[in-house]
């Protein structure tokens, strides 16, 4: 297999955007993307792109073909990846395998959801579409719930507590508020977050990640090609899919999510590197839980600790392990088909230096961990300086 | 790249199922595969999925987890791919390559939809998001209007008659009769074709798919490892997945689809075979006129010959080139998203010499085209006996 590089980077702010459409969003990320790479949309041997519910948001489906070519592209395999929230982590973890396989040399990976169209109740259902809808949704459970559950169970077994949570928010706020394209730039105090109001609890609207309108993309190529492109090419040194059953009652352990671990462990073994190396990490923080839950999940604190460890600020920027450094789902937003391709953005944005007042000092080792749903599917990426 | 085999086959009956979800479908024709294979569920590596629209149909979202999970496979790679009415053959694409350059040996695939659970015209409604939503669709077309302009500059075109397209129909339902899995298993003559109730002008309901659910599946290994599955493995000899643009008024000629020229051209250069060469295949008859199109298309006619060739009974499983001898999606059905897995089923089922009354003479190399909305995406795959 080929070493393959992130050669081009490309996001569009992520925010409530009413005037604009979804295929607008996934073109303007795509061609920035190409122009970072000062790559010809004539050098795209095949799109994929990351896209959960366009048809349920805005009625658009068929989408591959759609946005190639708004950018001019035809000719060449346009695919639309669902994975529910992991939608692009998958379109980016096929393509990159892609590209190492030999398969093709130049492939752009998109990722785009439009979701501030519909009201909060209707968003709200069709997220429940990535749960189990003959089982815990016909039981009434929502995201929210299903995460409060997730919570509850962490505190009882963990004593993880409402401050540790909090303290994934005021840190995701505080990042988020120094990135220009994030989609709530507002940093929160840990009183305000405690105080937030109840969604599910122990959950307030402080611990839920937002619902937003955005698009990502990335150019990928061989490393061997990647000077054609660019002078900063990021090296994809580990990159790995996997699945587990969708319902949170069919789950042995609701507290952990096994998905994470299997991809992690394979990531981490094709990269060749240990948790301990990483050096700061874009993870999905769809729920401040999900973001404790993510530390411990990927080795980089043991079962229990992730809460501690964040309240005690090592997750800053300034700290020992700083993660989601762009803001997070919490902060920078979560259109859903374009988060996991956004954190491979935000990661290759720190490894090329171009991070401005949130630079991390160690850029040389960073992890992008996207889940699907309450853990049916995980997509972890290693990605490093090339 | 390594040669890749179909070693494993399973098909639901398509029709309308009212007690059966949709991953129950899913489920059943994956576990038929794996059964026909002689595989275990420890055995699938990877599993893609193509679906076109469960979420707008059922709600039910994250589907490829949720079906493998189904079948009691977690912890791979288990990822849906939508591509229009070509989702599943461009999932087959993808595991087809990703197979043939060493990411895995044996792949699951599937493909399902489940339809008949919304009424007619909210499928219409479901099905346009196929289309241009910004476009031709708020300008009020349907896919029956989109096809019937393609019809009538056909017919304006090439001299193309109402009784080309029924001769479509009349082949289609005989075959479909004799399919023990067929949706619609009624004979029909060319006097009731030409009488059909009036969908969109020149289309009467003859014209038209069939509205069903369903699921298909295949199981892929390298050809080197197929006899430890079958004793009748399928080579894939060439597969190519292309792209064009979505709106029919973006298209320059509309009695002709660019992506499967396209994509035609390098799955039969992969093959090494001419058109000339195929000696059955299975087309993508959404309309009949799609069929007249797709033998045009595929080089097995020259341009304008393909409603006269039908009409001489060229295309009867006794005639020179049998085409849709499963019925085709105008009598076998058309659920959406099982129909690019469920053509590969047909092309085995015959290569295999199991197609019973149904069987051609000349059964050594098939082809499949499958295509998305009006044209803006296209699989095709080249089978043969290995």
């Amino acid at each position: 297999m080929r070493s393959v590089a992130v050669v081009g980077i490309g996001k569009t702010a992520f925010g409530a955007f009413p005037d604009r459409d979804l295929r607008s969003l996934a073109v303007e990320a795509g061609q920035k993307a190409l122009a970072d790479a000062n790559a010809q949309t004539s050098q795209v041997e095949a799109f994929y792109l990351g896209n959960f519910a366009g048809p349920s948001f805005v009625g658009q489906n068929h989408l591959a073909p759609y946005v190639a070519a708004g950018m001019g592209i035809v000719g060449i395999p346009a695919t639309r990846f669902e994975a529910a929230c992991a939608s692009s982590g998958s379109a980016f973890f096929h393509a990159v395998s892609a590209v190492a396989a030999g398969l093709y040399d130049v492939v752009l990976v998109g990722g785009v959801e439009k979701m501030t169209s519909q009201t909060t109740p209707k968003v709200t259902e069709i997220l429940a579409g990535a749960g189990d809808l003959c089982g815990e949704v016909r039981a009434g459970a929502t995201f929210p719930a299903l995460f409060a559950m997730i919570a509850r169970r962490h505190m009882y077994q963990y004593g993880t507590t409402r401050e540790h949570m909090a303290a994934v928010a005021v840190k995701n706020h505080q990042n988020g508020a120094k990135n220009p394209l994030a989609h709530m730039r507002k940093v929160i105090t840990m009183e305000q977050a405690l105080n937030g109001k109840p969604i599910a609890e122990p959950l307030t609207v402080y611990d839920c990640s937002l619902i937003s309108d955005g698009a990502a993309a990335v150019l990928i190529a061989p490393l061997e090609r990647a000077s054609e492109f660019t002078s900063k090419p990021v090296r994809v040194l580990g990159i790995a899919q996997a699945s587990d059953n969708v319902a949170l009652d069919e789950k042995e352990d609701i507290t952990t999510f096994r998905a994470v671990k299997t991809s992690a462990a394979k990531a981490y073994k094709m990269a060749g590197v240990q948790p301990s190396d990483i050096q700061f990490a874009e993870v999905h923080d769809c729920f401040t839980i999900a973001e404790i839950i993510a530390i411990e999940d990927l080795g980089f604190v043991t079962k229990g600790e992730g809460g501690p460890y964040t309240l005690a600020g090592k997750t800053c920027i300034q700290g020992e392990l700083p993660v989601n450094t762009s803001g997070g789902l919490k902060s920078k937003g979560h259109p859903v088909g374009a988060t996991g391709v956004g954190q491979i953005c935000d990661i290759a944005q720190q490894l090329r230096g171009e991070a401005g007042e949130r630079q991390v000092t160690r850029n040389k080792l960073g992890l992008a961990q996207n889940l699907g749903g309450s853990g049916a599917t995980s997509v972890i990426s290693i990605l490093g300086a090339a």
